[in-house]
């Protein structure tokens, strides 16, 4: 089964396997399903960027969309989120990509589900499709991994992002640094080792912002928007000191003027947009791989 | 006007015609609409799996689909029911399915509507395509309902299913029986006395559990879920009892360990996920026939 | 760029040619984009009616379709509408539909956004896409608008509909009149003097009635919904005065008793409907001009 849970799970060359493909598509390539396929796409947090992202890749692939919003969904009734799978299977969706609040959530799909399960972001976990969109951005501008020096600034205490990405880019070769407000240090994440802001900003090759996340998490660390900006922030200062071909990244949505100054946004070597398109294509590749191993089978079965 | 609305209206004939071409979609019957066509999904109550179902059913068939939520609706504005149908009936609906809490909501538009009006469940009446993809699981396995034993346990009063089953399987040939809380009992439904539970699950062909309805009505009970489960749930020692052959049905979303032990859930003898998936293709059956009707009036006028 | 933001910025020959490929789409004209495409439809507000158009009219023009619905979105984490709608563009939509509570939200928008945007509605402003089914549908009644009697009746004050239609009719020579509470006269419109309600209706071609809005303004004029009706609706009394081949307009939702007579909706000189079935083939008139330059652009791109 083709699931696509966490990176850790893959190997390297699993890894650029999906992001070869990912960049076919963005050269123009195609590829559709042979037949009628559905996807359903549950979302048990709000999301509209990555909910999108997977619906354009899913009808760019010629498959059918559900689309599940907790908020509407018999989970009012208490249904677990194994028998919501198990109806969506039996119901005829061929595949299921999931976004949920708990940590790991599919460790209780393991058995019994005979889709393939692509995690669109668990708990402060894992979200590999995220990771995968941030490694093809890197190498369409780098090439390769191999030493490049990246510096994830912010929350890496909670940050989906930061956890997945330090892992992986590590194993790949990379140099991960982190930077911001000591509160949001991570001990327990070995991927990386602490930096100051300007020290970092000065040296890297990929400056990526994290989401100050209100909503994910109370513990305020006492700073207004400003105080944070100033101290924390890509602030336009901050920017004119980054490496020439360097690049700023930010898994969005963004909060301008705080992680980062409005004007750097869109800026020459600001890749948040670019991020953005390479989502689509990435999520292409992750169905690709879910559908092929689904179709094979299917071939399978039916040659015997 | 090819409505489903309850299957009172149909003969047995036409129940059996439906049935034989939802069994056709399952034996991989191909058929889609000529022309494109939208149907109209209105759910005034939060329903997954009988949403889902029909929105696989409609795609299946070729069929554009509408989702209608009433949280995001002009409902909000106060509109009736009459003039949002009528609404989507000039906008280009071909059909509509409609889930209300009103019972028999489908009265109001009796006159004015010009397009098929699929009933998907109205208060604590009927659920046609329920109960056409209960009859499905039952003909598949027993062949006929000619003296088939089915139990109906749990809240009979308020069920939807409890109903609409009772009755067209007693006039099928079936023998039903109740068996549940006396609180929950139904003196105005005469299609089925009651049983104990141990007694009925030792001679029935067919344990039909209903779900615990705890966000339909307040009138407790007074029992805890423990409690429930131990006096009127199908607890492994009762699954034990059953005849063999016999199968366990739900309408789902099922409570584990209050209607059914966890374990039964996927057991052997349970059709629970069976139901689910004839759900799709009873909902075909009941689109075709709706729109076979649609397209057979519009080549009439052609030919006029 | 193809945006359709206000009437006020087309030529009447630019209203003409919509209306014109607007009313081939009523006579049957066929017409698909030439490549996959997606429209996101970006409500802020609900509005059944005009969202259930416009992707009825996507569907038909074979547009992929994209709901956003600010209820469930990122919206919630307090992104900017440019940064919503910069990355819809990004995630692959070629146009976008918006309707927002915010007068003359498209302002934001004017640079930085390369596909087409649509409005859909704002705060109390503008609703083009309205505008041209009025138009489409007292064209398709009297041919021509020059010196055509118009009557608008209700809220003026607070009304899209009074405002963009009492401009653009003018423009194109007919005669508009307004009616209503002293208390919702907006000395603001330059575009129609007010005139008592009978007088009105015995005069006019076209009685066009506002919707209450009880959910856009609390300024209350203090009068029942049964006060209001005897002294601002079309009763049936007043529906007997009307003109011979006169007609009644709504943009709809409307309250039955309250802006017209019950009995009234579905009368014979009632166009109500009517202005809803026209809206899908205008909306396919306002998507074929933003995809046809979308798709003219690229093809210059390609050639040079």
């Amino acid at each position: 089964m083709n699931h696509l849970l966490t990176l850790t799970e893959l190997s390297n060359e699993e890894i650029n396997l999906l992001l070869m493909d990912a960049q076919e598509f963005v050269d123009g390539k195609e590829w559709k399903v042979e037949k009628q396929s559905f996807v359903a796409n549950l979302f048990f947090e709000p999301s509209t960027r990555t909910r999108f992202s997977f619906e354009v890749a899913e009808k760019k692939l010629g498959i059918d969309v559900l689309n599940f919003e907790a908020i509407t969904s018999s989970v009012q009734k208490g249904e677990t989120l194994y028998d919501t799978v198990r109806t969506l299977q039996a119901i005829g969706a061929n595949a299921v990509v999931i976004r949920h609040t708990d940590d790991e959530y599919f460790k209780q799909l393991s058995s019994g589900i005979n889709i393939p399960i692509i995690n669109a972001g668990d708990g402060c976990g894992h979200h590999p499709s995220q990771s995968l969109l941030d490694l093809l951005t890197m190498k369409q501008e780098f090439g390769s991994f191999k030493d490049l020096k990246v510096l994830i600034v912010g929350d890496i205490r909670h940050s989906r992002v930061a956890r997945s990405n330090a892992e992986i880019l590590t194993r790949l070769g990379a140099n991960v640094k982190f930077s911001g407000p000591s509160e949001w240090h991570d001990e327990t994440n070995p991927f990386g080792s602490y930096i100051s802001l300007d020290e970092g900003i000065e040296e890297s090759d990929v400056v990526m912002l994290l989401r100050i996340q209100h909503e994910r998490h109370d513990q305020s660390i006492g700073l207004t928007k400003e105080e944070y900006h100033e101290q924390y922030g890509l602030t336009i200062e901050r920017g004119k000191k980054m490496k020439q071909n360097s690049i700023i990244m930010h898994p969005a949505p963004f909060n301008r003027d705080v992680e980062i100054a409005s004007e750097l946004v869109e800026s020459m070597n600001s890749r948040i947009f670019k991020q953005m398109e390479n989502g689509v294509f990435v999520r292409m590749a992750i169905l690709k791989r879910a559908f092929q191993h689904v179709e094979g089978r299917v071939l399978l079965c039916r040659s015997l």
